[in-house]
């Protein structure tokens, strides 16, 4: 059973009224719906960055939360409208790749080709499905129709190479930026949990980060380190490296996603 | 019988706090209002881009909502707050011409301006209406007040001349660019409704699209087109310039409202 | 007793989901609360700034309302969270001077340092309190939890020398700008209830401001004024430097706070 409360993560920008639209469209199906913006800010046609965004904060969310999630230059193309399920979380949006990072992370226990058009806005339009597809279908799923009714059960569904953190040797775990923060911190798709994988493979207990010619301590600290340079486990559970002087993006000269990021048993 | 939704656009941005102390001022009347924003970037008192970005979105929102925009260099001033009537919606905020587009495309049952002083917050600022009459009038409209009771009816309403579409000769449809959006598309005010009685009367059923020494067909398959460049009919039902590889207003290099456009019958 | 309506203030941006995340969590809490964004874009770590946001625009929420307020360079330091309860307000928040301006201005009843664990947000991390610390307290608070439940009232709450106004002399009044609007606009820390104050001391009743070398008269018609450059009392009844022409930040070329403002009787 979905809970009335909505997520929206979209590459839309806050100038135009896309956003407005979308909020008009859900509100006009349920009127008692929840709505909270993940972001607006997604880089256009980003699908990477727009699934990493989604990922770093959507277990935040009560239970059954339906995340939103439009990062979609196919619309109006051949690709699909899905509708995600996982063991605690709705996800609807195309299926384009946006869910990766929840498809690699999460038990995906059935992904829906979103096929019921008699839930659709009229007409549909070839240029907006955030409106007239996707925001009536979380609408409808919010007032507790039921996920089969909306189409039928898919296997295969896309599933796009998200940069994802892997152990790659006797003493080496790889990673890479995934985001630059607002505060100039550099987010890596390094996971806690792969971190206690590593940990138990090599015995380690303590580790160093290596980026860009740089090796950093993981600190427990949090941001009050006297390091210039440094790396944390942050508050989604990732490797984050951080400057408690200046932003670590300037220190290290990193401004976009991309950079490789390794973990090696230190001590 | 107003819905208690409102919108919000104006040209406030959201660094400062006037934002913020709108809604406070509807919760404080009506703690059940829902609030949408639609923009907060309209540019600095352009009057028509904000009577455009209204235009563009407020039939999204269910009937009886009431849209609040205040692009309002005349605050404090002579110039009106007036409450509009349509067939479907309310419309608050100072009569400035800002509610153009809807004179021009909408049935206005009726124009009150706003004197009833006992429902504004006190004392009444110079600087800020939004906070001190329109919000206030706002969350007493959706309570169920009458309109009636917020001042009496007005016909000489401040109209300004805003670009709209017009059929200007046997095979020649004008209109201009209102809009860049946030993904470089080129927004005109050349309406479906205006290009099917431009068919009517010229016989055509295919046009192109003449835009800075450019012809380009309007298409229907939405965004994913071969062309480097085209028209569509947007989910506005407004004739769009678009691109597939990158932006319209980069491959044309306009980057603000007031391009001139024509159609053509075509073929 | 809390209206289940909350304020956000922070450094945090849009881009990034934090500001999801606090919502997530006292919508966790509590899924009726309201909540109304002030400001995002607090200049990162700007203390002061982020005290000057909120204390302009505190007092037009409804009484009781819950300001959580969130720019916290010292996250995962030593600094306590801390909650203030004032003769109409709370405010949650680190204990980092960013409620000095309520300290200030307010009647401060009782400040609390927040250390009852058991309502926050399990594991709390190290660089987001906001969401595992603030958040939960707020939700809790919001949901009728007395405020002495959170921990023990404190004196030793900490006060930064936060810019205020101050008569210094037989005929002056000294303050700055401590905000440049999104118009422009200089805001000042000079309050009408100072200017009361000043008026009766010296007998006048009219007043010229000094800034940069100018001399400017405080009119009192809002911003249609015939003058290139003017002063006015503004909604929050602050002394601001306006310019019907274009922009008095413009005009005077200042765009950081901390410019010294003087005003003198006139006449």
């Amino acid at each position: 059973m979905a809970a009335p409360m909505v997520t929206l993560t979209t590459d839309f920008g806050t100038t135009d009224p896309w956003v407005a639209s979308v909020k008009a469209a859900l509100l006009t199906v349920n009127p008692d719906m929840k709505i909270c913006d993940i972001s607006h800010a997604v880089p256009k046609h980003d699908v990477v960055t727009g699934s990493f965004t989604l990922y770093r904060c959507f277990r935040d969310f009560p239970q059954w939360t339906i995340h939103l999630c439009v990062v979609d230059p196919g619309v109006g193309g051949s690709r699909r409208p899905i509708l995600v399920t996982t063991d605690g979380y709705y996800f609807v949006g195309p299926d384009n790749g946006v869910f990766s990072y929840i498809y690699e992370t999460e038990t995906v226990e059935r992904v829906i080709h979103i096929t019921a058009d008699h839930y659709f806005h009229k007409p549909v339009s070839q240029t907006f499905h955030a409106r007239d597809v996707f925001a009536p279908i979380v609408g409808w799923l919010s007032k507790g129709i039921e996920s089969a009714s909306f189409g039928d059960l898919i296997e295969d569904y896309q599933r796009i190479p998200v940069p994802m953190d892997r152990i790659v040797g006797d003493n080496l775990l790889k990673g890479e930026v995934c985001a630059v923060d607002h505060f100039g911190n550099l987010i890596t798709n390094i996971r806690l949990k792969t971190l206690k994988e590593f940990s138990q493979r090599t015995g380690k207990s303590r580790f160093k980060v290596l980026i860009a010619g740089r090796e950093l301590q993981i600190l427990t600290g949090g941001y009050q380190q006297k390091a210039d340079l440094f790396a944390l486990i942050n508050s989604s559970d990732l490797v984050e490296i951080s400057s408690s002087t200046r932003s670590a993006a300037e220190v290290l000269g990193i401004t976009v996603r991309g950079k490789e990021v390794g973990v090696m048993g230190d001590g």
